[in-house]
């Protein structure tokens, strides 16, 4: 499971994110980098850089001027930016970038105690409370980021003393927990991954088994928080210790079973159980994995791929509580859930998990995103209403357009880094077989463990068509490998060819197995079906009963007023009415093709209420995919559209 | 407008209200008495009448042992229960309850400061910061239930002891904002109709202008509530200040344009404008209530009647912003839209007015108690989802049953109240005319007005026959007057005869006119269309596209589990599909009709999303009147189902 390897052996093609990442290396990361610095005007103040100067400086002299100022979780912003720059220059070597990330790791070190401790919040503001508020003050949370910081900046640039630094936090917190034996779990899961990516970097047992001590001892005491804040009664937000569901701590993991509380904690969670279930071979702890994984995607999804159905607490409700206009559907937990799905194709080789970060990447998580790179949804909803959206109390968080930067501002650099680290999902290698989980364009060097690269070549997600090739080294003439292209559930008929002629292949649980050896003469051709489809949910959702979306290959659609007479309320579509694919329209939304499909518009009566049916009229209704909606400006949104004959 | 002679002159029939007199009679008002003097066990205490009793004791020995207990409002518990017990005495008298009442009467007098002042939660709490928090301290709030609860008695009991009470707490009033000038507007409105009941009373002109006063400056320093607590600082709750829209002064009143803020507060406030209007012939202010009427009813209410789309604040949202499952619809709300609308007829005289007024009563108004009398919803959402309703965060007060009582115990003996004056509502009397608005069973004196009686025999809302028949006095031989009936717009066909002849009438603005003299032999027979019929939402309303409800009369119909395998939301109506009323069942909830039309149900798949549409088979859905809803234990509950052909 070398994951990051694939980063930096990966070169991005031309393809869709191609686009993607020069935007995330030419305007959202430095755009990231002004804003944790300070430099943007009308903007949100970050002061992130200037906490670490600050407590530098007290670590230094004794004392600081000026106070700590942002969230407790702060640092995590300057981690999750460092990671999404050490994947950039994975991609694309750049001195100056590279010179300025060192100069920030520096000041981190220079920030650092001499016991390995690490967190501003706590040097500048709290310096006697370490490890005294672990359900809210979010130590271990931004520690787990600036390891992953850390490992992405030593596998992408070779330099390690990011690593050095965060090994030295990761001994002080095996001291603290296990050494000492002090009590508890994260308020914020994030450590349990983090320390498991560090374990595979550095081979070091003892982050394996910490991540797993913070997996174990989780709601095996389910009123540790309580007790917690009995010791120590000093508050960050004043959250509710007894809330055992909202802390996910109502039972150890291995007996949990609904997905519950804050979604982005929940995903995070997970992703570090099921990653510590495939490396110990823990069956039970893969099996509360598959069942919590089940429960989302059976039950707390939304068809974009977002979860979180509640802004209060920005957190799951119920099973089969998925509502469109209020939904949280936060980006970071959409890329959370991504995250977990693809360590949960680690414990088992099924394209349903691919298929589910599929669905978030193309749908939730660009969406999160403006096309141009400059602003940013924290909260995806499936319907926008102007007017109510944004606006009435019920809607605050659901806004119709993307602000610019948040005073949180989690969701901007974690989009920055999941489509910096593409390839680690793209693709998995495991012992002679090449997984190929999302089609991204590009050439994988692969030689050192198959004597070759292989290039992808694509226009996926608006062309069914992959062609994968192959490029053995010098002096070899084939590439011996099996090739595993996932078969998404949403293609009703795929063709595989090679060299023009179906191939041999074995379908197993939504991948085609290839094998053989590859000469730069082959060619393996798959054609999805793209043709445009209606989705349908399960009567279970109150939200979306009588209603269809559309669909067509990996991208759910929706239909925006700008398209639709700035009136997409009175439409409905037709039940089996034509539903036609535009021709790729390069100029319009950065790329697209549009969906056309029959349907109806009701005319606007003036009453609220009536007992005649209104007039419905034929018409046309116009969709554009989901991830681009907002692009335009203000107008109304939906993605699920009441039917009718 | 001597609208609760009405109540003492009007014994309610053996019809539909019949049996809710009886019910607030025998169950309803001595539960509630029970509940002030915490002798429910299990049950929330109150405190109210003992609140009373240690304000009573300090004002005599200058201290009290114990301490206030409730909200800042809880002395306007007992005076709605006082004027419900009021409108009962007057049907129905009760020496004993009378005494009790009376007992209580003294106990508020005692209470009383010798500066008319009365309020339990400043005397016993606070009693240096009278009048110092309007914004949150409901002062006025208190005084005005009292008012009403006062004038009531006077009218219903003849005894004067709470008129002159309230009589010296309303003078104590004037004193303080009239001739000391006192600035401010109470947070919570009420005391403006109060005062406008208290003027009609005693025919003192002071509390007319008082009531104008309050009217009148709202708004015209919409910084009042800041400037307030910047002077004072105590809070109560920590409400904000500044939230001019919540807070109901964005404007002067007449200039206001939206019905915005706590639902409650706002139709109080409308009500005691439209009173104030039609006494005092102020065009401007009419014509700022019919704007507000019509912006609540065209883009604000409930298809039941029920206003306030959000729990957060209690409050209306935005224009056409009504969500059906997290609907907050309160109880009091629809009754304060009752008692706007009452208003707003006298106003203009037109059916529109006495519609809503029939839809918020016998859909939101009957449903927020239980058919036996003794559980209450404050919420009246409009769609129940087992699991989701009452559990998710997002659902805590949208409870799926009716819970016994409340700490904050507004709604149940506001219904009470407006059950007991339901004749205030249904008979108006202008000039030589008589209105017949509501169609409530039983027998109208009014000897002193026309030299006679009229009884209203019908079985609505269960049969759309209504028959008037006329009683003159001894020694007179008929009744020389116009009866004008109102027509509901629901009523498409609607035939009025005279002694089994097509009357003679004339139809304005939704009332038929039928002038004559009226002997023993005259009857008067109206028929209504009781046909069930489609109702549906205009598109601007999100929640409804591509739904519909049934109605029949008044009535409006939901769908239940119990009566549908326990799954309504895989149930959706067949377009022209057949709706079949069923005979009366007498044995069913207390009496109803049930509805049965032709539908769809789809086969639940496993799926949350597929590509497959589900299997959809022909059944019949079984409809019940909605105020019957959650009397059979918890299910799902829909009003608004999704049509297909």
């Amino acid at each position: 499971m070398g994951d990051l390897k694939l980063v930096k052996d990966f070169t991005v093609g031309e393809g869709f994110f191609g686009r993607y990442e020069k935007l995330v290396r030419d305007v959202v990361l430095p755009y990231q980098e002004k804003a944790l610095n300070d430099q943007i005007e009308g903007a949100e103040k970050s002061h992130c850089i200037e906490n670490f100067r600050m407590a530098a400086k007290k670590l230094k002299t004794g004392s600081c001027e000026g106070e700590f100022y942002g969230m407790v979780f702060q640092d995590s912003d300057v981690a999750k930016w460092l990671e999404g720059a050490a994947y950039s220059l994975a991609q694309n070597p750049d001195e100056e970038l590279e010179r300025r990330c060192d100069e920030i790791i520096e000041l981190i070190g220079e920030a650092q105690h001499e016991d390995g401790y690490l967190n501003t919040y706590f040097t500048v503001k709290e310096p006697d409370k370490r490890w005294t508020n672990l359900h809210e003050a979010h130590e271990l949370y931004c520690a787990g980021h600036m390891i992953e910081a850390a490992v992405a900046y030593a596998e992408c640039t070779g330099k390690k003393r990011l690593l050095e630094i965060m090994c030295a936090m990761a001994d002080h917190i095996y001291r603290h927990f296990i050494e000492e034996g002090a009590e508890g779990y994260p308020g914020h899961p994030e450590i349990e991954l983090a320390l498991l990516r560090l374990y595979r970097c550095t081979g070091d047992e003892r982050y394996q088994e910490l991540a797993r001590h913070f997996i174990d001892v989780r709601g095996v005491d389910p009123d540790f928080y309580k007790k917690e804040v009995e010791k120590n009664p000093w508050r960050v937000w004043g959250n509710n210790v007894g809330d055992k569901i909202y802390n996910q701590n109502y039972a150890p993991v291995r007996k949990q079973d609904k997905a519950v509380g804050h979604a982005v904690r929940a995903v995070y969670l997970y992703t570090g159980m099921a990653d510590a279930a495939a490396q110990t071979k823990d069956t039970e702890l893969a099996a509360a994995c598959k069942t919590l994984w089940n429960n989302i995607t059976q039950h707390r999804m939304y068809v974009t791929g977002a979860i979180g159905s509640a802004y209060e607490g920005e957190a799951f409700t119920k099973d089969d509580h998925l509502p469109n206009d209020t939904a949280y559907a936060e980006t970071c937990a959409a890329i959370g859930l991504i995250f977990f799905s693809n360590k949960m194709l680690y414990l088992e080789r099924d394209g349903k998990y691919a298929d589910v970060m599929e669905r978030a990447l193309y749908n939730c998580v660009l969406a999160g995103m403006q096309l141009d790179g400059t602003k940013f949804f924290y909260v995806n909803p499936l319907e926008a209403l102007p007017g109510i959206s944004g606006e009435a109390q019920t809607h605050r968080h659901a806004l119709p357009v993307r602000p610019k930067w948040f005073a949180c501002a989690c969701c901007p650099p974690n989009v920055a880094r999941l489509l910096g680290s593409l390839a680690e999902y793209a693709w998995h290698v495991e012992e002679e077989t090449l997984f190929s989980n999302l089609f991204v364009a590009g050439t994988l060097d692969l030689t050192a463990r198959f004597g070759g690269k292989v290039e992808l070549h694509t226009d996926y997600p608006y062309d069914g068509k992959l062609e994968y090739r192959f490029m053995p080294e010098k002096g070899k003439t084939g590439m011996k490998m099996t090739l595993a292209v996932r078969m998404p559930a949403w293609s009703e008929k795929t063709d595989i060819c090679r060299n023009g002629k179906a191939a041999d292949c074995e379908i197993k649980n939504g991948y085609a197995y290839i094998q053989g050896t590859y000469t730069a003469d082959d060619v393996i051709t798959v054609m999805f079906d793209m043709t445009a489809k209606r989705v349908y949910t399960s009567s279970r959702v109150s939200a979306n009963t009588g209603k269809a979306a559309l669909q067509c290959g990996p991208l759910i659609y929706c239909a925006e007023g700008v398209d639709n007479e700035n009136d997409v309320l009175s439409l409905s579509l037709k039940r089996d009415g034509e539903i036609t694919v535009s021709d790729f329209l390069p100029d319009e939304l950065f790329g697209i093709r549009k969906l056309f499909a029959q349907g109806y518009r009701e005319t606007a009566g003036e009453e609220l209420y009536s007992f005649d049916r209104q007039e419905i009229k034929p018409c046309q209704i116009t969709f554009v995919p989901y991830y681009t909606w907002a692009n335009r400006g203000l107008n109304q949104m939906r993605v699920w559209i009441p039917e009718r004959d």
